[in-house]
């Protein structure tokens, strides 16, 4: 049998990701088994260990760096050979799932125990690597770990940020839980390539009947707060005319960004979503005209010039709507990434492989963030999708059927090998290869 | 010199005031002097403590009945007579004013000092009343006190509420600050008529730069809440035509109820206001559309007529927008009362005894509720308003400047002289002879 006919064993990664979806569980009320496995808390210490221990059993040579990443590799046969990286993260939201992040990282252990089983090597050594603090849910910004990894923020920086839930600091936590490793980061060399399976955490594939997303790249984002001030009022005794409600501004924010949304929607090649997450009033009370609301406006766009037309549109709508109410509108940007495109070589070899296993496949953008987008900045780098259960992530009913977690990892697993290359039978070809055709 | 020049000391007014607002003092950031003095905490004991000790030291009759109002009377001339009642309340919102309430009390209190002072007999009795609980900050219904007093609401059913704060019973903090009392409540029989001196806690008198409200009736009220839950989705991965947004709903009903307020700004003699003052998002997140919205909605109109046909607007506008968005809306009332309308023969005197005193007067409704809509449903009632700087009331930096203070306490005092009729110089008339006119 040629190493194109290799496929993962979907049963021992599936048992894998129930191993650690056990640890930080949630369960819902409708028996949906979730997690709460935030970064650097005792729960994600315990993740950490089983996974570590997993590379360790698996022969893996283990390395954690400075900000808490852990990389275990599997040796090449070409001594000066870079590595081919795959990874994602095991830290989850407060109430999140068992795939997200999970799955990219178990997929890369399957992908090494069922080379270790066929007796297979790889010209490149291959990495499993898990980030630290991908979700931004206690740390932020998100992508945290991947970011200090490739140089992208300075580590002493990132030691130093805080917590949002208990204000313990990122560099004491990591002390704390005995991942504050010796590893130099960033780290002293880029990857030969990385590759990162995710599920979509959107409902795309599902709605399309499609089984594997081929990431094109990840849309650009725009995060702002703002902070609406008018003036507190006695929602009876206060005549509309004489009212600066910075309730009705939030309102009308709303329903703008979503127009605007709309309007942008057939605009190039990039799809415009607005959301508007976070909305609180103070003091928030049933007949009170609020004196303030809090609001978050979340924007993204594949394309950074289009991006940059919906902030446009977005900051008069503001100006605008604080001129006619009589209120003060504070802007405050919260995150601001440009659209990340990946390597048309890899972009190519993941469609064309998941064309080659027989799978339904499609190009698509990718709307979230992913580790993967950090890792673009310093090697080629691909991504594979496979379907979220309506659309759901962030969510303990997260679900991805055990056909599709097995057909994503197969993708990854052929990628790999395209990638690093195999010997002594060389059935597979290096990244050079396959990137020329 | 005879009755009718009679006024009211408002230094000592102003005096009590200011010693009734240290008890339960917050002090705000630019120096404000606000109260923080709940129903049945320690605070409001203190409060009650103070008021109840200056009736004692003016020689009234104390009564304390089964749900804490507080009652002191003077006596009159005619024993048969039934009393002419002013009151209001000393309890305040957590982050009230000094003015709301206290003042309609203590004015009470005012006019007996001065008809002592110049050995002024009434024919009927006077009594100076504070209800227990009317803001319903802590105990709900608000108005609770007098609605009790009154008949509308079962003692019972009163004593067994429970606080929104600690959840303790309304019943057992009656008797844990000893306001418990033996008079029985209901009152046995209804006051002759009775007045209250308010500040407006609105904008309306200091816009219009007018002393003195004759006020004609308090506007109804339909409070609302809305849940409306939709799909939790990721912001960044979900298509705007895949979104079933319940943030999006409520800022459209936000917006919604704004334009039903100004289209129905000019009908009949009412002014409709429209107010979302709660609005909650969950989970809450930058980066997540909302699973579910918590939001209220205040209407009121001084015409039922009215309020219905804007409830069956808003009623809708709900059920269009689950529709288009695909969300669910159930909706429940939080409170319904219809528009009260004072006593014409007691606007009527309000009015014409402003002017006789020289102050800018203009009749206007209540927007606010007040003890005086629950003692409407007894006797001739009438209320006077003073301006509240800025509109600004339930905040600490409410203010009613001295003069307007003292100007509404002289008119409370010459229409409860017109009302209780005086001995033995009779140059004031009493009330049906006032109402006759």
């Amino acid at each position: 049998m040629t190493n194109q006919h290799l496929r993962v064993d979907g049963a021992r990664l599936w048992a894998r990701l129930e191993a650690l979806g056990e640890l930080g569980a949630i369960i819902g009320p409708d028996g949906e088994r979730g997690c709460a496995r935030l970064a650097l808390t005792d729960a994600d210490r315990e993740g950490r260990d089983l996974v570590t221990g997993w590379m360790r059993d698996l022969g893996l040579t283990v390395a954690i760096d400075a900000i808490g990443n852990v990389v275990g590799t599997r040796a090449g046969t070409d001594e000066n050979a870079t590595a081919v990286m795959v990874g994602s993260h095991i830290d989850t939201v407060r109430t999140g799932g068992r795939f997200d992040g999970n799955l990219g990282v178990l997929a890369g252990l399957e992908i090494i125990e069922t080379l270790q089983q066929h007796g297979i090597r790889t010209r490149h050594p291959i990495s499993v690597a898990f980030f630290t603090g991908e979700e931004g849910a206690r740390f932020q910004p998100d992508m945290l770990g991947s970011l200090v990894y490739v140089g992208g923020l300075a580590l002493e920086t990132a030691l130093d940020v805080h917590a949002a839930d208990d204000g313990a600091r990122l560099g004491d936590e990591l002390t704390r839980i005995g991942y504050a490793g010796p590893t130099p980061c960033p780290a002293a060399g880029a990857p030969h390539a990385y590759f990162e399976l995710h599920i979509e955490q959107g409902p795309v594939l599902e709605d399309e009947g499609v089984t594997i997303g081929a990431v094109t790249g990840v849309q650009g984002i725009s995060w702002t707060e703002l902070t609406i001030t008018g003036q507190s009022a006695h929602a009876g005794t206060t005549p509309m005319r004489l009212r600066r409600d910075p309730g009705f501004v939030a309102a009308a924010i709303n329903t703008g960004v979503r127009a605007l949304a709309t309007e942008m929607a057939g605009l190039g090649e990039g799809t415009q979503v607005a959301t508007v997450g976070r909305c609180e009033f103070h003091p928030n009370l049933v007949n009170v005209v609020p004196a303030a609301v809090t609001m978050t406006v979340d924007l993204r766009n594949t394309e950074e010039a289009l991006l940059q037309q919906a902030e446009v549109v977005f900051a008069a709508l503001c100006e605008q709507l604080a001129r006619e109410e009589g209120v003060t509108i504070e802007r405050r940007t919260l995150a601001r990434f440009e659209p990340v495109e990946f390597d048309a070589a890899m972009i190519d070899l993941v469609e064309r492989t998941a064309i080659g296993l027989g799978h339904s496949t499609m190009r698509m953008p990718s709307g979230a963030g992913h580790d993967a987008q950090m890792l673009a900045r310093v090697c080629p780098t691909g991504m594979v999708f496979v379907p979220s259960a309506n659309g759901l992530s962030h969510n303990i009913a997260e679900f991805t059927a055990p056909a599709d977690i097995a057909a994503g990892a197969d993708v990854l697993l052929q990628v790999v090998l395209a990638t690093a290359g195999t010997e002594p039978d060389g059935s597979t070809e290096p990244l050079d290869g396959a990137a020329s055709r």
